[in-house]
This record gives C-alpha cells, sequence and structure tokens, in this order.
C-alpha cells in the first residue's frame, strides 16, 4: 500500500512532487514516527524549516527509513528554510550548518528563504530556533529589531551555499510579485519555488500567474485555510467560517463522495500548484498522497471553488507584531 | 492674490510644500504659461516626470518667472522622475542629464523612481520619452524587453547624482511595501517620499501608515480616482463611478458650501498627505493651493470618506500591458 505522488520538473532540472507532508506544527514526541510512516507510505518530499523546531525529529524519521531500507537519500525532496534571523550573509551559513546537522543530512533538497523579513541574529544557544524572539520574555508583543539587509546579500550567501552543493535549490516564501520581480534581475541562481498561503479564501490568481510565467513552481500552505490558525488563536481565523463547512466545498465533496479536504486539496493540485498538508492519520495521509486519483474537478466546479476568494490572508505578521512588517502591501 | 502652501519637512531636512501643480497631462502648447502662471499665484512644488514629455516647458514657465524676479530658484521645489528605461545604472545620469538640460536647470529638487520596472534603454534619438515604447509601432500591445537590474543598482546611481548635487532628494513611486522595505535596508541615502496613487477607492491605509512610520512622506497622485484616467480610456476608470457625483462627497460638499474636488484634496491632506492636483483654470489653482484654509474635515467626514474604499488602483499596468507586471501584487 505505498503509492508514490506525481512530480514536477522544476526550472533546474531537479523533480519536485505535487504532494508533500508539510512538518509544521507536527509535535516532536511524536514527529520522527510520522516522517518514518509517512516514508513507508510513499511520501518523498518533507516540508521543514528551522523555524518549525522539529527538523532533528525529521532527520530521525529519514534516518530510519534510510537505514531500513525503505528509501534512498537520493529519492526524497528534504526542504527546509531560512529563519528570518539568519539573513545577513555571514549567519546565512551557519543557520544551514545548524539544519544540516538537525537533520543529521549532508545536503537539503529546496531551501527557502522563509520571509522577505531580516531580524538580528540571535545566537543559537541563546534561542533556537529563535522565532519572533525580541531578547525579551514577552515576545512577539515587543518590538523586533531588524537586520539592514537587503534580500539580495541574503541570496547571495544563498548561492554559494548551492555551489559548495550543500543546496540543490532555492526558493522564496511569503514573497509578494513586486519582491519576486526584483529578485530575479539580480539573482545569479534562479529560484524554482514560491512558497504562499493558498486556499479559496485567498486564491492569489494574479501572483500565480506571474509565478507560472517566470518558471517557479508554486507551493501552497495553509490548504484548508484558517484552520492552520485556529490553534495559535488567530482572530481572524476564529471568526471565519472553516472551508470544510462551506456550503459550495461540502456540496461537491458529497458530490464526488470525497471529504472536503480532499476537495479543497485537488482543487490546488488542478491549478498546477503543489501541496504540502499535514497529517497524523495513516489513511488520512494516503488519501492526500493519491488525491490526483481520488477525484478531478469540473471547470464549474474549479470556478465555484475560486469564487470563494475574500483575499483573506490569515499568516500575516503585520496583525500579530508591533513592528508592522509591509511585506503583503 | 499670492499665497503660499504650507510646508512638510523631509527627512533630510529639505522642505515640501503640502500643495503643488502635478504637470501630468498638462499639454505642451499651454504648460508654460500655466507654470508661470501657477508660480505668480504662489505655487512652489511642480511635479514633473521625464514620462509627462513638457519638460521643456515647465523649464520655460519657469525660467520666465526667475527671470522676471517673481521668484529664485531656491524658493522651487522642481521634481522629476527616471522613467523606467533607464534604470541601468549607466543610463541614470544620462537620463538626468536629459531632464536637466529640458528644464534648463542646474538640479532638481526631487527625483523619483517612477516605477519599480527597469525596461531596456531607448536611446534619447530614437524616441523621448520612450514610454512604453516596444520599438515597434504598435506600443504597449507589444511585449516591453526588460533589463536585469535591481532597484538597489539604480538607487546606487541616483545617490551617486546626489553626491554630485545634481538632485537634492531621492523618492519612489509605485513602490509596494515589502519593495520599499527592502529598499530601505539598502540605501545609503534614504528616499524623503512615496508618490502613490491615492483617493476614496483606494486608501492604502496600511501602506500609507508603514510610510509615515519609516519617515517617507506620502504624495498623492490622481486624488480625484477615476477621472486622470478616463480621458486615456482606462476600462475601469470608465465603469468607475466618478466620486464628484458620489453621494457621500456631494453631501459633505455642499454642507461645507465647497466643491467635491476641495472635499477629496481636503481628505488627503488631512491624512498628512501632500498633493499634486492640475488645474488650467486660475481659480480652481487657487483654491487647490489654499485647500487647508477652505475647510476642516470633522473626524466622522473623513471617516465616511475613507468608508468608501474599494481598493480599486486604476494606474496599474498589468491591466494594459502583456508583460503582465507583478509591482502591486
Amino acid at each position: 500500500m505505498s503509492y508514490l505522488s506525481e512530480t514536477v520538473t522544476l526550472n533546474n532540472g531537479e523533480k519536485l512532487p505535487l504532494v508533500g507532508l508539510g512538518c509544521w506544527k507536527i509535535p516532536n514526541e511524536v514527529c520522527a514516527d510520522q516522517v518514518y510512516n509517512a516514508i513507508k507510505i510513499g511520501y518523498r518530499l518533507f516540508d521543514g524549516a528551522e523555524d518549525y523546531g522539529n527538523e532533528k525529529e525529521v532527520g530521525q524519521g529519514i534516518r530510519r527509513a534510510i537505514d531500513e531500507g525503505i528509501v534512498k537519500r537520493e529519492d526524497l525532496v528534504v526542504v527546509s528554510k531560512l529563519w528570518n534571523s539568519f539573513h545577513h550573509p555571514d549567519k546565512v551559513p551557519v543557520a544551514l550548518e545548524r539544519t544540516l546537522s538537525d537533520l543529521n543530512l549532508d545536503y537539503v533538497d529546496l531551501f527557502y528563504i522563509h520571509f522577505p523579513l531580516a531580524f538580528k541574529f540571535v545566537p543559537l544557544d541563546e534561542k533556537y530556533p529563535p522565532g519572533f524572539y525580541t531578547g525579551k520574555e514577552n515576545e512577539a508583543k515587543e518590538h523586533i529589531e531588524e537586520e539592514q539587509v537587503p534580500i539580495l546579500d541574503t541570496w547571495r550567501a544563498l548561492e554559494k551555499l548551492v555551489d559548495a552543493g550543500k543546496i540543490k535549490s532555492l526558493g522564496i516564501s511569503n514573497f509578494s510579485g513586486a519582491l519576486i520581480q526584483d529578485l530575479l534581475r539580480g539573482a545569479r541562481i534562479k529560484p524554482v519555488a514560491l512558497q504562499i498561503e493558498h486556499h479559496p479564501y485567498l486564491t492569489q490568481e494574479r501572483l500565480i500567474k506571474y509565478a507560472k510565467k517566470v518558471g517557479l513552481q508554486v507551493v501552497a500552505y495553509s490548504s484548508f485555510g484558517p484552520l492552520s490558525f485556529v490553534e495559535l488563536k488567530n482572530q481572524k481565523a476564529l471568526t471565519t467560517p472553516t472551508l470544510f463547512e462551506h456550503d459550495t466545498v461540502k456540496a461537491i465533496a458529497s458530490k464526488h463522495n470525497v471529504s472536503p479536504s480532499q476537495v479543497l486539496l485537488r482543487w490546488a493540485t488542478q491549478r498546477g500548484i503543489a501541496i504540502i498538508p499535514k497529517s497524523s492519520k495513516k489513511e488520512r495521509l494516503l488519501d492526500n498522497l493519491k488525491i490526483n486519483e481520488a477525484l478531478t474537478l469540473s471547470d464549474d466546479e474549479l470556478k465555484k471553488i475560486s469564487g470563494l476568494n475574500q483575499d483573506i490572508r490569515f499568516n500575516d505578521p503585520w496583525d500579530w507584531l508591533t513592528n508592522e512588517f509591509p511585506i503583503f502591501i
């Protein structure tokens, strides 16, 4: 009962499965097992990040699967993301070394800039991952010190790590159009992927069109919309109707005899977007992996779902930091 | 009957009048006279651009006023904007020299990057201003060749011209938040002003808040909304109700016994935003200049007008170029 996702070929010739496992918020105590089990089921793409605080456990799950001969390293696409506190060119290799050490790997397949935000460096032994750490206890309410490093300086440090063989491909996450365009003007090594918040309340038609035009594979996070943010007590998420209970989504799910979550995921992959849902249930993991076999939505259904767009963004630091970072305005 | 506008002090200590004359679309044949007459009335800020195609005439109007002793050069704030085709660091001084030569001046007070768009250089003797010129006759429908120059490279070329005394202050126009933030991380000389489309259908609350926080004076263009774009046959503008006829605006104008246009301008200046309306009528020019004396809107009125926001942007190249430039997504 193992199954492999379709893959897409990135602009540098590397492959990316259309379905991967998102590692955000997988609890440390179950993370190694979940990654190991996902590999057994057929998952090959693991979307992690320094900020998720579970790279050691992701690495343990991967190591176990490799050691047991279930998979080879080169079959996997292991993803991480450079955290905001490591944008200074001197700190970019420090951060990657920590990630590789935590993962117990020699290279990552895809390394994103997590946000176009540059924070002051936080020493690894002071707090790791530092998150929105201000050096004070009452985090995230306090003002965060910025590092005056433009994205292109960070990018050039990342390019050197590609040259050194420690990163196969570079990506960007939470970048808006104008910033992508400016990065492309100066990048020697092009990004291969753009990871963004993407669900029927935030369809981002133009950004996706632009990304495709310039050869960036779009990867969706928070495919279920508010759901991912309810547990973080995000106010917008708490007051926005869940997509699983939305009449349009429920009607389409019922017609195809699938779950609302499958409808939401298939809507994304039919738009050519890679998905990285998370689940702790084995059946759900398999359902997600086989999403493209499970159903095909009609053009009319796709349109109806896209019609739910309200440009609601849940993952905007403006809403929950005193700094009011302008990355989405 | 001459009157001077209030000024604001920019982050480099220079002054900017809160009301200036916008030179966009002033026809060449009347431009020198209008600028000359505006100076006589009391205008000191002239918001021009290479792209407006009338810098020679703006210069003639200024020269006449100076020659007649009505005003001194140092009393004026003469503004121009670097066009997209001159973003390459080698071409930035070429463009400014042309502007200074057309204006017949030794320096400009404020020089903006007109758009965060970099086009291939068009030789001055081939077409000037080049606009959205593609080298073919059917302009603006064809694909425009981009120049692979990041904003910061263009900025550094501009900084050298400040060092050389040919520009007093630098500004940015049509920049979104993420791009402003990235520019600020790398700029040696900070921009002093951000010029953006701004009217009650596009209130840009967050962008304005951010600009203020980082010390950028916001300057509004197209303060009357769709009106500026109707003559350009902009489809969105043609199908959006004019603000002059909007019930909310009309009711407030009637209450204060002023024109709807005065309401729109005062709404902007009460938000701390500089305005650059254009008019060919002497009385209107004076009305605009004295806007802060003419009326004061109540908080409730300001809120009502801001409540008309619909995030409708008329000046977005995405809508009218095949390139689909992502500067506002």
